[in-house]
């Protein structure tokens, strides 16, 4: 495939588009699809992301990319440059419940996406068979929080072999340490289950079926080392009501859980997000 | 209307609708709707809320009242009968922004809202025309914290003269006194600009705004003395995404706010609402 | 299990309520969910279905359901009491695409569903791995209009064989003979990939892309011998937009499909449908 | 104010972008929001959306636009400049209910709609009072199909004389001759009751609810001379149940009609629909 996406974030000024668009032109290429966002026209930050197509892109890729730097540099342009045909290695945490696993599994399964399931990890053994009979290795990790160090060596160590560029969290119910979180800065997705910043922290469903609310819902967000406060990327609610018991709330929950999940990461895949301080931006 | 609204709210024991339903079969009541509930059938406790019609009511609704009370002593029920033909009267009470009283208003107009909007009070002026010219009676009574006394004595006055059974906070941003709360208990439906318990408090939408969040909502409940804490009437949300600044969030969330409050309103006015504890349950 | 299941359908009257509440009270039986409906309270039909937990049901029940007689006698009643200790039995037949069949599977191993999956019949061999590798029976039965004859011969003896109490057509692709649909009246349960009755027929998809509409939907229904006429049982909508071709309308589609499907099943399975003529009554 | 939209429908070529962008940059414009769409990379149209901020706007723009003209031939380009600063005069059009009228009105009031309602015209009175008391001008003009041309040469008038850019008609149960339609192509919105293309005519209420559905909506379109088939601007739906009659549908329907059609009126004010073929492109 020739086609790639260019992500920019840098100081509004004008002059940024035509800069950039004429630079592409200057090697044959067509955008197909172009997003862009200006935080506020006066002295704000301006983000675009612009997938293109581009005759012999593999090899004039990485003489494109030395031949920008004179654009970048003078606007000042935070970038880079994915390419479509680069498939990312995904590596999936799960501990006992499978919901979310599953649903990208079948995504996965029925093409939709667009990422390399190279491993699953997981505390418990519940998710091995359905991991392996598509295939795909899984690694019984067995953790708590005093073994957590040597724990984390070990899924590294599987990180690093299996050349992991994003891991998902499908209900992992173990804390990471913060130079583990470090160490994949934006790249780690995880599911909450809950509308943040409501029910943050523990038991969720217990704390929604108290206060009585009539809608529960799930957050997907890229994981940073203040628990549950990372950088939203998607959210979705349902109704409940008083018919509902904790029980309930969950089996609802679990629907809107995988399906936010696997959005965020399609979303992550097709290189559209783009974080600004603890914030999104969805192209 | 010979049509009248039964509720109860008892122990779960079995033989209470069979004797519910007998006893209205003797009075030659027909049920139009039927709405159970029971928490847990071991040992939680029973709502029903049964809508039914009777010739002559208007006659027999008293007689009708008293040889209940035997049935209820039997089974322990708390109980009400609410006569449809017995409109409520309704106060709404607004301060500045008018979106509220404005659906009130029209679905009032439209015969939508089963009740008679007897006064409209008001801590500013904005809002005098649009409820006189539909020859509703307007109040302005200036408030802040340190008069408050003063302007809740002026206030029951008035909900007295009127003769008001509910009381609708149509976004009115000022905080009751604990005595004026305890005289309309279950009584004063406010509409809070946020998915609560999520952004509780002030300044919601400016706080959603900051923490990035992909939904915002509103939430309807009953006014207790905890601060947005009390029973939760409805809720609902809508998309926003990371073009939206804190005005359109703002002007997305009253849109949801308008909606929600008027469906709580309706509920309320249908008697369909029963506080238990600090939940509702809604039939 | 001592819970069963009452479903009534019979011309409105006063007294109905009262004389089945009485009769179960009579039995000891505690109502633990109860819903009702009246088409027009001047000589409309009623329906109510109620559930109710009675000790030591499973010896009384025959005898329960002969002195009922006399009540569904006086009150001219349609009834029937369904036993929750009775799991159905369900086929579902499948063709190529499988994401209907998988989520009807993955909610079965989650214990979502309360039947026991007990045959997939197919005209494609596609989803065989996925069926048997959790046990269940795959039969692949090629199919096309000429030989519909023997073909549905060779699906009702297995129909017969595993005892099945309800089909679902998991998106089946071929239309079933007048016999063979009356022979399982209100028991087929179909997922028709549009919002009926818009795009009724085939390639549903193509037309909403070409009449360039905003939303896209599915339906589920019961099959009758009027091709995508039969009542409707459950309907969902998602969002498309001019970006949105005719393979990414499927994709959507396909999500609707699978949650309006499985909903539907779950509320025949709970006994919670009424046919009423063309229409539906869920509980 | 200083701020215009540049909207471009032409056939896709690589250097597009780059050479409006570029020709913008020229006038020292800052490029405030950018949508773009392709219909297909190989061989389909292209089209752009440019919202951009220019000093001196107001003086620059005739020159701005005279030297556009080389690019638009260059690249074969139907294009249009709308500047802000020129507020579009709406005519709405209604009959006898006045909900769409009043969410219009609402919205007028409260600043949201960013168009001058210049007239309100109607074959019934019924709204006169809340259009005037507004101190908007309102003309009633019985209309029946013998008299349609009479009509509609009053209509025009009034349109001329308020110099009309934009008619609304907000349940304006009348046909508007062939002629009319055509003098203001893509400049009239309608609001059909249903979900089109289910329920096309007359009565969808009462035919949504003959035929069971479990959702109803609503259907903006521009207005062509094919009954209900224009181009779909804006669809939704709330859910029903078999417990909502034809009155109570409607009453949802009302709800739905006010907010899809005044979300419509506000995309078409701020220049973000493109009409392709009998498809609009919503930006």
């Amino acid at each position: 495939k020739n086609r790639a996406r260019l992500l920019i974030n840098c100081p509004d000024q004008p002059g940024i588009v035509a800069a950039v668009s004429q630079f592409l032109y200057g090697y044959g290429a067509n955008i197909i699809e172009s997003d862009q966002y200006t935080m506020d026209p006066m002295g704000g930050n301006f983000f675009i992301r612009i997938e293109f197509e581009c005759d012999g892109l593999n090899e004039k890729g990485s003489q494109l990319e030395e031949n920008f730097l004179s654009v970048a540099e003078k606007f000042n342009l935070d970038w880079k440059i994915m390419y479509v045909r680069e498939i990312k290695n995904m590596a999936v945490f799960v501990s006992k419940e499978p919901h979310c696993l599953l649903e990208l599994l079948w995504e996965f399964q029925s093409g939709n996406i667009m990422a390399n399931i190279a491993v699953v990890i997981s505390n418990h053994e519940t998710a091995r068979d359905m991991v392996e009979s598509l295939g795909i290795p899984f690694y019984y990790i067995p953790s708590n929080r005093d073994i957590r160090k040597q724990v984390e060596e070990e899924q590294k160590e599987l990180l690093e072999k299996y050349e992991i560029d994003v891991i998902v969290l499908a209900r992992y119910m173990q804390i990471l340490s913060p130079t583990f979180v470090e160490d994949y800065q934006h790249r780690i997705i995880n599911i909450h289950h809950s509308f943040l910043p409501a029910f943050i922290g523990a038991k969720p469903y217990e704390r929604a079926f108290d206060r009585g609310v009539k809608m529960i819902g799930a957050t997907s967000h890229y994981v940073t080392n203040d628990l549950d406060e990372g950088p939203i990327i998607e959210q979705d609610i349902d109704r409940v009501d008083h018919r509902d018991n904790v029980d309930a709330m969950k089996k609802t929950g679990q629907s809107i859980e995988r399906s936010v999940l696997t959005r965020s990461v399609k979303w992550h895949l097709d290189d559209r997000i783009i974080v600004e301080g603890n914030k999104t931006i969805v192209f």
